[in-house]
């Protein structure tokens, strides 16, 4: 027995009274094709399982966070042996110098390090820094980029005001003459461009970052004295452990990580370059919970083994094994299947599905027989996800494809 | 031993190098008086230790968090058999609707609930929620009130341009007069008034919010439509498990709570009325870690336990054991020591002092003698501040206020 349970449907039923809309953000299964749990009781390495005792291979790995399996035991013990001293006291601890070294030695660009509890801290304190830098307040943003969910950058306008986006301006990903558009049009008030490491909107085939824009992205903010922040909040750390650019070359001004930096504690991160370090002591962000020392432990041992098993080569072995497999399949059923995004953190979408009710009918079928997918939304591989786990991703998909093709015949 | 020892200055010195200003935001001990330690190694009961060895009482409970004492076994019990299960997965777990259930039973004008990370996600989402519910852009909010570090209200300027600002008019707290005038400039727009449970201001007299302002702040907002929302960071579930304005019988719209809500672990809450239910379901706002199990489980047994206990008169007890204790050292000393606040989060100025350094001499010499204290910003007891702890803190102070006499002498 797998999805919604008995179990599930009580718990929502529950929360339904007193949480609006039985939940909010961007785990509400409401957002899920039906019969997709929303409650969940346990995490081991790559397996979930929910409420009413259903277990998964879990290729969302809580939407990044879980970098190298559920309750990892290398990361659990450092946690824990910091709990055991203290967590959140009236200042950190030295695991805060340890860890900003580590990040400072690992992180391409960076010259120095500051921490936060969300992703949107992070990429919110960035935008701050760039402005307090430069006394510049334009922001150049990709139409549709998330960048987390404070009023100047959440998806939807509800409790938004126009002032709070009143110093963006757009330009399309992956497209430098549309960037430099931007440029122009922010003139001398250009206080930042800020970039996702790559193109990971909602129901759009991926886009890595080509080479020419992320070369045209640092080459305008350098010339205009504004800064270059690479939002990698998203796939931070999964890709490439110096930085999702370091492979291209360009090193970021500024970077906001989160995500995969603890393997599920929470814990954000901005790193910089020096020319922004006087501007980060001036800027007051801060936190009841920013120097909670468990997260840091956590976030050490996190880094310390992906370094020690290469995770982003063994994350992108796993992902390529699927998506040969889910090409093979995809192919015997003759269907159209889209594969984007790097390996780590694959997208699935079908041919001429624009409404992904295709995805929606697959992902419900691999469930039921153990995979948790997403049908629009990039998936998230582990370091905890070996040949075994993809092999039995792949034969929940096989009839999920099947499932596909009867479907499009109908 | 105690102060900033030789561990606690080759950490600093590790830290300047990779950290802008050694540290960011309000645990930067840069801010506090002289000898101060950066860096914290354990926390047990209402004890610190710093990381040279030092042991203090502690009266800032980490600013606030520290509602029942440093690892306060109960709430770690619940924490670790949750986080065996698992803390941050593809949903909420059982916990979120418990702990939903928990704080909509208990806070008293609470018909729903949703949870975030930091306080200032929670002030942040109340004016996004009151916005989305009431069309309507003008927030009202007290001169010098602070509600977190986003650029809508972080108390420092760097890094926020004027339109992250431009829909927010503020009046003087505790003025009915100037709420009012608040009110007729905001006009039709009006979407909220936005109020700290009392005013905490730093280096200023606390005071407690009058019934008068609070009962006009409640009908001037009713009558014009808008919501009012309560600040309860800083004091909620350490004045009064039912909410800070309570005892006051007024029931704002919306409150924004974290600090105190977890004993430590990573969590704010926003309730309010079902006016805003709607609202809440189209605002969005989310977060990696909002769902996360473990905080949760903390937050139910650290509830239960200021519940079983009737923590908030355990800590108004020995609030009032520590002031009268220092009331009657400064009287003996011929010093005029001004106390304020509520006794759960005192706040001590000396007369005549207006830069504080006779405040900061008070707390390094306390500071000395085994007591951590705060010269300009509101201190908080916990429930681990028993006789023994406040008689401790009394017998350092006592020194501490002979140093103040001699030097206004001086």
């Amino acid at each position: 027995m797998t999805g919604s349970g008995p179990v599930d449907r009580s718990l929502r039923e529950r929360a339904g009274r007193v949480i609006p809309g039985g939940l909010w953000g961007h785990l509400r299964a409401a957002s899920l094709p039906e019969g997709y749990p929303q409650f969940f009781r346990r995490g081991e390495g790559c397996r979930i399982e929910d409420v009413d005792g259903g277990v998964y291979v879990d290729l969302m790995c809580s939407w990044g966070p879980i970098v190298l399996g559920h309750g990892h035991p290398a990361v659990e013990r450092a946690a824990q042996a910091q709990r055991a001293l203290g967590d959140c006291l009236d200042g950190p601890g030295e695991v805060l110098v340890r860890l900003a070294e580590r990040v400072v030695g690992l992180v391409a660009h960076a010259d120095w390090v500051m921490f936060q509890k969300n992703g949107t801290d992070a990429t919110t304190a960035c935008v701050m820094l760039a402005r307090a830098a430069t006394g510049r307040r334009k922001v150049l943003v990709a139409r549709g980029s998330y960048h987390g969910s404070a009023p100047w950058c959440t998806p939807s306008m509800a409790g938004v005001t126009e002032a709070d986006r009143s110093h963006l301006i757009h330009f399309e990903y992956n497209d430098p003459d549309s960037l430099a558009q931007a440029v122009d049009q922010a003139g001398d008030d250009l206080a930042a461009i800020l970039v996702t490491a790559l193109r990971h909107d909602l129901a759009r085939d991926q886009a890595l970052a080509q080479p020419a824009f992320a070369l045209a992205a640092r080459e305008l903010s350098a010339r205009r004295g504004a800064a270059l922040i690479l939002d990698d909040v998203r796939a931070g750390f999964r890709l490439d452990l110096a930085g999702s650019w370091a492979p291209l070359g360009i090193e970021p001004d500024l970077s906001a990580f989160s995500k995969a930096i603890a393997n599920g504690h929470a814990l954000a991160a901005v790193t910089g370059r020096d020319w922004l370090r006087e501007a980060a002591t001036r800027v007051f962000v801060t936190g009841s919970f920013w120097c909670s020392a468990v997260s840091m432990a956590a976030a050490l041992a996190t880094l310390d083994e992906l370094q020690r098993v290469d995770g982003p080569a063994r994350m992108a072995r796993a992902g390529l094994r699927l998506r040969e497999g889910l090409a093979r399949q995809a192919q015997r059923h003759g269907i159209g299947l889209r594969q984007s995004g790097p390996p780590q953190m694959p997208l699935l979408l079908f041919e001429g599905d624009a409404d992904q009710s295709l995805g929606a009918l697959f992902c419900r079928e691999a469930l039921a027989r153990g995979a948790y997918l997403h049908h629009k939304h990039n998936m998230f591989l582990s370091v905890a996800h070996d040949d075994a786990a993809i092999d039995a991703v792949l034969a929940a998909t096989e009839p999920a494809m099947a499932a596909v093709a009867r479907a499009r015949l109908a």
